[in-house]
């Protein structure tokens, strides 16, 4: 098995948000744009899923070779519609979201390194800083707690067999789970943020000014 | 029963953010300021509670009537020594962390209006954006989490005996529970956020910033 390619999901129509954020203009580059930069750096290729609406009008701009999909009713269903146009030997799949676009390098070379040391799935995570608690219960443990990133790593067999089943989970790493295999944690970045909320834009833009830089124009 | 107090808890050294936070500087005021402010306008008094060594040096700037107490070794026994300096006739205690300098007005009203109406406690409270997992285990459902945030409000009565059995929480909601009261959940406030790192006083000014003011500082 040889290469590594990354699956950037960005088929939601952002009902969170009001609107299709993937394309929120942040720093000078589209969310979308940025995120798929930042798993091009670390990819031999990457496939962008976006809404079928857009895949014929929206130009995904980077330095990296680049596929556009129609995504699915899900979004698992997206991540399939990614992964069928993998190709067929390549050893390593990352699984990103397009509205994480603050993914560091090295958050994508621990999840790669994980991988590459065996795991059958990678998965960054950060520690809760909140208390958290049941809507209907009680305070839960936080320390036992954590929040999950993406860019997720898996052996690609891994990855296509748990999807094969057909099945609906937020995120890869528990379908994997589901079919058996086992999840490594390695450690993700409190500024990789999903953005969500137009909010989000706004801490996004901020912690991208803080770097010293917007990032990934290079590639312009 | 009268009147609304709030004890505002900075006793923290800050171990996770490498310093003590709450005398960071945000937008021209520092963040123990801000969470003062915020309290300040929907209590009638505020108890501030700080690290035993600084209590004689570190002036709390604020527009309302303020007390400063020395906080002790865990939060829960600085939330006491808060509580103690508050007047026996206050009919309502709300408890705030001094990292939160954004909480909103509208956020301690919803708390104050859910004890007004008859909660022995409320606590504001929001959803959880990202697939939580346990360390050790499965993917949780994530709809049935929330991060609890602060302001809480309490009937005084039943903090007080909350507190007087001595017990230890993260929170003070979590203590009430424990001594069998129920507690109301509330809409709390995503840019509400806790300064735990560096990384949150940049992304807290930009939210400052975004609000079109630096707030509170008519006080100055």
């Amino acid at each position: 098995m040889t290469g590594v390619w990354s699956i950037v999901v960005g088929a939601g129509t952002g009902s969170r948000f009001g609107g299709a954020k993937q394309y929120e203009e942040l720093s000078g580059q589209r969310v979308v744009d940025r995120s798929v930069s930042a798993a091009a750096a670390l990819s031999d290729g990457v496939v962008v899923v976006l809404p079928v609406d857009d895949v014929a009008d929206v130009g995904v701009r980077t330095a990296g070779a680049v596929e556009v999909v129609a995504g699915g009713a899900t979004r698992s269903d997206s991540v399939r519609a990614g992964l069928a146009a993998v190709p067929d030997d390549v050893g390593i799949v990352l699984v990103h979201d397009a509205a994480r676009p603050l993914a560091d390098p090295a958050v994508f070379e621990r999840v790669l390194t994980a991988v590459r040391d065996g795991a059958a799935a990678a998965v960054p995570v950060v520690e809760v800083v909140d208390t958290v608690r049941e809507v209907d219960g009680a305070v839960v443990d936080r320390s036992r707690l954590r929040v999950v990133q993406t860019p997720q790593g898996f052996d690609a067999r891994v990855l296509r067999t748990a999807h094969a089943a057909g099945g609906e989970a937020t995120d890869d790493a528990a379908l994997v789970e589901a079919a058996g295999g086992t999840v490594v944690l390695v450690a993700g970045d409190r500024a990789n943020l999903k953005v969500t909320e137009p909010l989000d834009l706004v801490v996004a833009g901020a912690l991208l000014a803080a770097r010293g830089g917007d990032g990934g124009d290079s590639s312009s």
